[in-house]
């Protein structure tokens, strides 16, 4: 099909290549392709409708898996007392150079800063709900916008002044509970990361080095981006006692005694946008997982004044044939040619499209091509239905078998400090046996720019030398320079 | 049925009744029924789980005919610099005193508000991603928090430093669409809150002096609260092209001119939920309508030791048999009794409870009771899914009904001044003609604390003449005090 040259062709179509430079490539498919924009603040966006359909899918899967799993959904407050923050001086400081603060509107009142979190407001609420096990286990999840003053480069989606998430906050009677909760939550984004975006992800434990501030342990999820980059895809928290402790959260146990109850906390954000437009897209655009694209199927006619009227009621034919079984779109604009429909449907994404011209209907089929592969076939409108679930279903599949593969290309085992270096060097996640010592954690970070990721437990037998420090250990660590 | 006393019962009862001290039974209300909490920061307040689930079933509503309309969602930043906000010095000034600011993080950095609404910000981004007739209409709404400095006291729900909404912003080509726009939206919000909600709203514009600022005309719904309060339950902006101007919004018409674009706002809040709660409840507590109840049918197993296990495995026959079909709960905790259970699901205004004890298992049985009358009869099991369809309508209907008879009951016409102040201190909304001049306005807000709802243009024949300085009008207005 020759693409005809349209007077906004320039906004469907990149600019530059995936391979060639790949930040100004991510910059503008996430601009073009509509999922969002700067802000006219600094180190801020905007997210676009095509974006924010995309975390509606996120938030609607996830959603209802958590509230499947005994979460409920609740509001607190933007603002968090400056009292509530320092109370607890590890989790303070953690966050400190990031919190923004509100200009006192009357003297007498105190400082409010702006949640860079909510643990502190959330758990002074529950020291006062809380009074007996029968109230456990209490779990609450808020969607809310949270605000860091990142000082670093605004990269949209991934590093921005606010940003959407959700944070789940858990309160149980048992430490046991606590780590299946923590391991459940982390399992629950596993699932959606890897079965709805596609993106295969290794899952361990933080380094206390980079465990939540007031943490027992964090279990973190970490996805390796085409740049050999790590990026974080959601974390869950074991609190232990800790908060407890320091917010009063006592509770009457079936014993008679009064006892500080186990926390967990864990959040996913909008950043996870950012990875799925990274791992997958290409130099035409974005490629989205169809069970996560807000349209799987774009049908575009293609008629000229003789056979409009024929193919847009065709088209319409076809579009109700698949609505409620997929989400489905009929480009019926007059005013721009099927060439650039095209290039926009591709540039954002869309997983399968269909053509429709008058040939087409004449032989009663219509013309399907992938985005994923730009495989191209024509498929009777009789079998279309089942034809699209199977085609969907294949998309979905490659496009997480080829991010696994990606994955497991780049993550090589590092014998020596040598290898890993190079290893760095040439953008790949290096999985090396680590001492577990903060000092050669810290010293590969200063020479190599990575940082543990994640890590885990070898079982009984193995063993082997920390990369650093040569060190018998039963730890490996997953090192890779981060977002 | 006897109530068995437990040491939690406080918990579950209001201690103060509707009739004789509002203000209090609806704090307490409020708090004891899990909607809302006070929060540690003066003036803000936490949505509690079960009140986030009625702002959910409002959100659901909504956000699917919004969609159905042509709606998509966005987000935009909370951050609004302070030089956007001055652009437009009419609306900038009628949010000044409420403005919250953030402290400067950097000196060369702007001042940043905290959004009071959205217009500013997003009419920016608007102006840059406007070109062409075929960029309209553009309809983009946001689900967000907003954050106005009130300096009264909190009334949770209906006047707190931070609340949730939805606002909606669309641009469009012609005046005459903007026109439309308003009052769909406006009519979506009469339908959500007289059908769902049921809650009867008198609808109209706006006077000049509590018209939105920047806007041409305000439509808003307004509802009769039981202390004869007014209450906005959503307003529905034409903003005609004053903002585009300001803003720079223009595009490139059919005609190949250049032109300004037409304009509308409009949102609903979470001050919704205060609504259902003053209309509704009693002195046992909330009555929710049962479409917007997060629980429709609460089932109570009534057993003693010999019979639990009988009693509890039909129980969760029943549940299962409505599950899908209703919002059902089983409330199968052990450690409470029937009777604090009944107490505690009529304090969360939960439509229907049905009670289930060994002699109903025997008659094949359940016995139904209503949360907004109390009538109480026994129903066959084979029969059960249809009577409680039955019911659940009767339930709703009966809510919105009683609450049109006290509507109407309350509104009164006052065809003087003297009529129209006695009106107010009795507690009533009162219908007057009005000249349309600010001076009287201000004149009966002065003297009798009530300022104008809403305003109606009465058919071609019909006038009278204006309560206040008796110069023959057309125009109805409708006076009352307000939250």
């Amino acid at each position: 099909m020759k693409k005809k040259k349209s007077q906004r062709e320039e906004v469907a179509e990149l600019k530059v290549s995936k391979s060639r430079d790949f930040s100004e490539w991510y910059n503008q498919v996430v601009q073009k392709a509509g999922l969002a924009d700067y802000a006219p603040i600094s180190g801020c966006m905007i997210i676009r409708p095509y974006g924010f359909a995309v975390w509606e899918k996120i938030q609607g899967w996830l959603d209802r898996e958590l509230k499947r799993t005994g979460v409920e959904n609740a509001y607190f407050p933007i603002f968090i007392p400056e009292r509530f923050l320092k109370r607890e001086s590890e989790h303070f400081e953690g966050f400190v150079p990031e919190v923004a603060w509100i200009e006192k509107m009357d003297e007498n009142e105190e400082r409010y800063a702006l949640r860079p979190t909510s643990e502190t407001i959330m758990y002074d609420a529950y020291s006062k709900w809380i009074r007996s096990w029968r109230d456990l286990p209490l779990r609450i999840n808020q969607w809310n916008n949270i605000v860091r003053w990142e000082v670093k480069a605004t990269r949209l989606f991934l590093r921005t002044r606010e940003f959407l998430w959700q944070e789940g906050h858990t309160v149980h009677s048992t430490g046991k509970e606590c780590e299946e909760e923590v391991l459940l939550r982390a399992e629950q984004y596993k699932k959606l990361v890897e079965t709805r975006l596609a993106i295969p992800v290794v899952i361990g434990k933080k380094s206390k080095s980079e465990t939540f501030a007031g943490a027992l342990y964090t279990i973190a999820l970490e996805a390796l981006m085409p740049d050999g980059k790590g990026l974080q895809m959601g974390t869950s928290h074991n609190l232990g006692q800790h908060f407890a402790k320091v917010f009063g959260i006592r509770f009457l146990d079936r014993d008679g005694e009064k006892k500080h109850a186990w926390q967990t906390s864990w959040g996913l954000s909008t950043r996870t946008i950012g990875a799925l437009a990274m791992v997958h897209g290409d130099d035409k655009g974005l490629v989205l997982p169809p069970r996560i694209a807000p349209i799987q199927v774009i049908i575009i006619p293609i008629y000229d004044n003789k056979t409009k009227g024929k193919v847009l009621k065709e088209g319409g034919k076809v579009r109700r044939k698949l609505e409620g079984k997929f989400e489905v779109h009929l480009d019926d604009r007059d005013s721009y040619s099927p060439g650039w429909k095209f290039n926009e449907w591709e540039l954002k994404g869309v997983p399968v499209r269909l053509e429709i011209g008058p040939k087409d209907i004449r032989k009663k089929q219509v013309v399907l091509v992938r985005r994923d592969n730009g495989v191209k076939k024509p498929v009777k409108e009789k079998g279309l239905v089942k034809e699209l679930e199977k085609t969907l279903e294949a998309v979905q599949e490659n496009l997480f078998s080829k991010a696994r593969s990606f994955l497991n290309a780049n993550t090589k085992y590092a014998k020596n400090f040598r290898e890993l270096e190079r290893l760095i060097k040439n953008r790949k996640m290096a999985r090396a046996y680590w001492c577990g010592s903060e000092k050669c954690e810290g010293k590969i970070k200063e020479k190599t720019g990575a940082t543990i990721r994640c890590i885990k437990e070898e079982s009984a037998k193995k063993e082997g030398k920390c990369a650093d420090c040569g060190k018998q250990s039963k730890t490996i660590a997953y090192f890779a320079k981060a977002y």
